[in-house]
């Protein structure tokens, strides 16, 4: 353990003094290296496809597992859209003159070494490693057995472009799949690895949440409710509640609970709009009377991610009864209220203690891209640190450089 | 456990939603009644302090126990100068307007529920509870079973204060002593404290930085360097190296390790005044040489917080060596070079890896109040969400608002 950490602590020195230039040279050199190696990067995906179908993953699986050229072009196209976000590091965000003429300012560095645990996609290894080594930090790779060869082939590429440009090849480790305890190792590598970011299914964050001595970011659930609210435009509910259902069921920001107001007058549209996109609409009883193709909602169905083409559905008795459900069975990741009425959807963006409180738009916006902070490693839905989508500046912290000319303290 | 976390929980979105005016005025009320308690308040702490000294704590430790009517005014002052302080809640510290006309927010909000976690001083129950009051937290207060009395006198009074303004007396709990396994259920309340700040000594922190599954706000060890480079001015040298070991030495911001450039003419000079000013220093063998007052450092002298009139001292051939020895030996606390050379001042103070690096100024300066940041709560030297002197800045998130007219994602 200790060897490939102190390597990455070693690394991540030199990378917190690295400049702008390298750092983006580095990461277009190591998209370069992942096209130049596009034969081997595809025959050791064949590789992992193989093994694949032998162990019997599911059709899904495959799909997230497999490269093709279009999909390794993709990639590497990303880590050269991530060499040309701007350089953070070193940026000044408070500066304080004292009267004693002390100056303080607060600038950006690196977290320092970064630890990322994931599943079978093998775009994680050029995503994360490019995100992390633009930002100045190490990184730990572990990703899934599943992914091994693709893995391998995509991180050589990866260091490949890096080491051309100066950088230390330590900056981007892949631990191997081989040695099962390596997770468990990495979660309680304290003072070594500075903080894991879990990358795949709710199973994997489980476990990286409930063993992790070091710090985690990540959510588990993206539990997304919408508030149709008594004043909602009929036409912008329908198309926000239908997008943000059913634009694309299985990412964590789709809408999971609808929650409609009694004085909304469009509730039967509402409810028909979305059956007839075809999704499943499990509601209660006020909402089942509206359409008889409205299935019983259990009372599981209120903690239910479905990432599918289904939704819970009830009625509300106004904006408190609302924001109870939501503080009761939400996942603190995004909402959002329809309403004309600005002093409610104030309120509703106040007192909701999500990381994300949208007013009048689909909660499929939650993603770092579209909020324009470029790549994002992921969404965040605990309290401390970063907060919602996790771009650049969720990998950095910050020191305080004091500038003096003699001072002591009286 | 769930009984007070969740009132705590209840309070903290009371709290959340409450405006500036609402919490300065229950800081201001609960100042008052701490005056007006003093009877009760010093008549408490007399059983406290009769009780320390049939228990035979030590002089220090009864003195950190002990109020008057002078240090009992100090914390009511305290408070006041807390509830001065502006309000950072809601606070919009960033705004993107996107090409789709999406307006996203992001504004500060209160973490949530704090837990504190305290040794004799009993001004930490009013210190503390201020600083989470007026940054909008809910705190649970766990102090030690010294200052169990005026604990709870000060509590009782805090909270008179903060109902008179029609805030929630759950808004300020503080756990019974008596209860000895609250700390370790405080340490294990993940989701329902949101983080929790140990004030006291080194066993203290190091058991909750060991045992919490909450996040930790705090620093274990404060052992902080001054290198003093080949170019230093040497007057600038004397004064602030013996002002940061021997101004007071029992702080976290102390001086515990000097190094002397083997190229800085004034060496002899430093370790004579140091000792002069009654400090014991503790030399390699080069530093020996210069006085023969000085006694030899061991191996563990490089790693030990004096706290006291005690310092380690050891020459070094530049400040590779310097930053070398800090990298192994520090804690990422505070450090400082005294040079002249504005480029090794920015070498140093990019390079080494603390939340506070000076440049010609005493380390005594890491306190939130000499950087403006007003009353800290502490000083930490983890690397996620908060670094150095925290203050209500660090005891606050933020949420992202989203602003649409209906939109939804392609």
């Amino acid at each position: 353990m200790s060897d490939y950490t102190s390597r990455a602590r070693a690394a991540s020195r030199i990378l917190a003094a690295a400049g702008d230039a390298a750092k983006a040279q580095a990461l277009r050199g190591a998209a370069a290296a992942l096209r130049s190696a596009q034969a081997d990067i595809l025959s050791a995906n064949d590789a992992d496809m193989i093994a694949g179908e032998a162990r019997g993953l599911t059709g899904a699986m495959l799909d997230r597992l497999k490269l093709d050229a279009a999909r390794l072009s993709g990639i590497a196209q990303a880590v050269e859209q991530v060499a040309a976000l701007e350089d953070i590091v070193g940026l000044e965000i408070d500066r304080r003159t004292q009267p004693n003429g002390l100056v303080m300012r607060r600038v950006r560095v690196p977290i320092g070494v970064l630890g990322i645990i994931y599943e079978s996609r093998p775009n994680v290894t050029a995503d994360a490693a490019a995100l992390a080594l633009r930002s100045g930090n190490a990184v730990i790779l572990r990703g899934g057995s599943e992914a091994v060869y693709s893995n391998q082939a995509i991180h050589q590429a990866m260091v490949c472009g890096i080491t051309e440009a100066g950088l230390p090849a330590d900056a981007i480790q892949l631990l191997p799949t081989q040695d099962r305890a390596a997770v468990g190792a990495m979660l309680r590598a304290q003072g070594r690895i500075d903080m894991i970011i879990p990358r795949g299914g709710k199973s994997l964050v489980q476990r990286v949440q409930d063993e992790a001595r070091v710090p985690v970011l990540a959510h588990l659930d993206g539990i997304c409710h919408i508030y149709v609210h008594a004043d909602a435009d009929p036409a912008m509910a329908k198309a926000i509640v239908v997008n943000a259902k059913m634009r694309r069921t299985g990412i964590c920001g789709a809408m999971e609970t609808l929650l409609i107001d009694q004085d909304y007058p469009g509730a039967a549209a509402l409810v028909s709009a979305l059956i007839d996109a075809g999704c499943e609409l499990r509601a209660d009883d006020m909402l089942m009377e509206l359409d008889p193709r409205t299935v019983s909602a259990s009372a599981e169905d209120w903690d239910t991610e479905y990432l599918d083409s289904i939704v819970s559905a009830r009625m509300v008795a106004g904006v408190d009864e609302a924001m109870a459900h939501i503080a009761r069975h939400g996942s603190n990741h995004t909402e959002s209220i329809i309403t004309s009425d600005a002093a409610v959807a104030a309120r509703f963006q106040a007192e909701v203690d999500s990381a994300i409180v949208m007013h009048n738009a689909s909660t499929q916006f939650a993603d770092g891209g579209e909020f324009g902070l470029g790549a994002e490693i992921g969404i965040a839905t605990g309290r401390l640190h970063a907060r919602g989508p996790v771009a650049l500046e969720g990998l950095t912290t910050y020191k305080w450089l004091v500038h003096g000319t003699g001072q002591v303290r009286p």
